[in-house]
């Protein structure tokens, strides 16, 4: 069973807003067992719309649209999805009763433009949309000489999210033509692409026709992406387990984690399985560490909590850094680095404190320390240290790096 | 002239990978003048890339092909190219070079397989990577009946980005085919798309044929983008500034900003405008708000830093938080979000103190605080108050919405 993905949106085609549409319905998709052989991206243009569904129609068992559903003059897909079923719109009552009780809701009255978003086109089954004004739509069996199946939803996530999981998500777990796919990630971290693919070319030789392998190179860090197709979900699974656990054998430490097991989650299970606390300070990062450790559900029972020592007096009123330490080796420092983990793991009495300290431009750098010049401090009850790293991206990537590299650092120590 | 962007990678089929370099590359093209008609992801699968070339090179005026460049063996771009344009691959000694410097530089030797990235499709100019082993491949001319331009980059953003800076946008700034487009967003907080709509109706009946209008809806913000296509730049400003004039004067503090006018750069220039700086006591946000406020250069200025109390014992110990009120009321309670704000501000000697404490889910719920309470407070020299705020979605979009209404309540406040 194959899917095509059609997002409609200028918003999408100009840059200003990024298409998390396509990866979260190619991951439910893949999940499912259907193969996304084609996304399409195109602006919000009725013929252009038309065009779009009638070519995929012709080619995939199932297209999926998202977007230009809403309220306003710029939406109309309702509109390219009637023109290529060649039926007129036609008005559903129960649709503009859900609309204008969510207005009543948050006691607002309903604008006459949402009026627009009762009318679908007839013949297709209209998907209630709890969480939105705009309801799905479904269409499936013959037309223009082929049998596929069509469903329209909005592009604000979540509604779109939540539309496919009421609706086609069911439709999809009783379908018959579907094998079974099995995808497992392990990341990587410290170990270039092409190392790392000398490094398992032995048993990446061992893979079947019906395995795929992909190396996914990202900012320092490699993921390995390996797929199996099988008859049965056990053997699937059994084949990616199995390759997995040979890779993780192989690289040792450069494996972060398996899937889910990104570097806050596996940071996250060596704190716990040791049973220790960390505390975060930090300066060039502004918080990010923290959000990070944060972003994982159950991080309280290991996250003291941090300060964010943006300016210098708070590195030394809150966190003890030496006023002369400051003045003599500048902010941007190893002696700084380790007074600032050192200070925060007593301060919030943690097992460890964590440290970054450092320039993330564009501007503050100077001839000896150039943006993307860090410090990263580590203390724990035996003593502590600092590393200097390097990052030459803009601030942003900046950020990202250094906090990655202090998650790192930590992961390191946790697994001595 | 009109561009069609190809990226290539099983992985942003599978929504393993996001793909941010359609919005990237939209940007650029956009903001040169070029018309992005279509964005078209496909898998690493060499028949389906050429076909998708030869699609697209029969309609778009300039082809990007983005993927598939690297080393290992689903790398097969290079082989799909060569196909399109019926010519073998050629060795180039100097990209050989350029690799195995790059490795000399890493300390590392150079993988058999990396030679691969050596070899071209005869007649395409080889453009320099300095930030990659890839390199880029360029063709213009007739070819299939049909005379366009194809440009071939590596997925690696940043790679992408480098080459794309380097030897397209100078090829296309010497283009006499452009039509001028400028856009403008407006970002809106606190109104919803269709009252939006209803506010302004007699603002955008004054729009011209030649300028778009677009609601983009998210999370509790909307932004309106507004695009004039004209004769000359100046045309097109004034345009797009005439409107954005009208329409913030109509609707006031609903308008958050203008284009990099994000929320945390608008809180920046209205603490720097009053000369006032901030603090952070974030306890469920876990450092995101002091994120968010550092990804603005020059952050220094106001932000002084935070803490992040994600524990009970941060809050009191540090913060001074009154252990009886954290035992009676809770953690997250409004006596709690004053006492954070209070304390951050008096800790770090700041003009302001903002705090965050809630339940962010998945777990931690209870029938009285449930998933998404949100407690957020504010103090400043006159005294302190918090807000009660609901927020029902999963863990991370929780965070994100908590920290918004943390900083939209700070920017309500500077404007008073």
């Amino acid at each position: 069973m194959t899917a095509h993905i059609i997002t409609v949106g200028d918003e999408l085609l100009i840059g200003q807003v990024i298409n998390t549409n396509v990866a979260w319905l190619g991951e439910q998709l893949t999940l499912a067992g259907v193969d996304v052989t084609e996304a399409l991206t195109i602006s919000d243009d009725q013929p252009v719309i038309e065009a779009a569904i009638a070519r995929s129609w012709a080619v995939a068992d199932l297209v999926v649209v998202t977007g230009g559903l809403g309220p306003t003059h710029d939406d109309v897909t309702r509109e390219a999805v009637a023109g290529f079923l060649g039926v007129p719109l036609v008005f559903h009552q129960d649709v503009l009763d859900h609309v204008a009780h969510l207005f009543e809701r948050f006691k607002r009255t309903m604008p006459e433009s949402n009026r627009s978003q009762a009318m679908a086109p007839l013949g297709c089954e209209v998907l209630h949309n709890p969480v939105g004004t705009a309801p799905g739509l479904w269409f499936a069996g013959e037309h223009r000489g082929r049998k596929s199946a069509l469903l329209v939803v909005p592009g604000v996530p979540r509604e779109m999210k939540r539309i496919v999981a009421d609706h086609l998500m069911p439709r999809l777990a009783t379908s018959d033509s579907l094998r079974t796919i099995k995808h497992l990630t392990i990341h990587t971290l410290g170990i270039g692409e092409s190392h790392l693919q000398e490094q398992i070319r032995d048993i990446v030789a061992t893979l079947d026709p019906g395995q795929r392998l992909a190396y996914l190179p990202d900012m320092g860090s490699v993921r390995l992406r390996i797929s199996s197709f099988a008859k049965t979900p056990e053997a699937a699974n059994r084949q990616v387990e199995s390759f997995a656990a040979r890779v993780q054998e192989r690289l040792g430490a450069f494996v972060v984690g398996i899937d889910q097991d990104v570097l806050e989650q596996a940071v996250g299970k060596l704190l716990m399985a040791r049973g220790l606390t960390v505390a975060t300070a930090e300066s060039c990062t502004g918080g990010l560490i923290g959000d990070r450790i944060t972003n994982i559900s159950g991080a309280s029972e290991y996250f003291k909590g941090g300060v964010i020592a943006y300016c210098n007096s708070v590195k030394s009123t809150v966190l003890g850094v030496s006023e002369e330490v400051l003045r003599h080796e500048g902010a941007v420092s190893e002696q700084v680095a380790i007074q600032m983990a050192l200070g925060v793991r007593r301060l919030l009495d943690a097992d460890i404190g964590l440290s970054s300290t450092g320039i993330m431009g564009p501007g503050g750098g100077t001839p000896e320390k150039p943006v993307g010049t860090v410090w990263i401090g580590y203390a724990d009850a035996s003593g502590a240290e600092a590393q200097l790293i390097e990052t030459r991206r803009e601030r942003l990537p900046n950020k990202q790096y250094a906090s990655m590299a202090v998650l790192d650092l930590l992961r390191k120590k946790l697994l001595v």
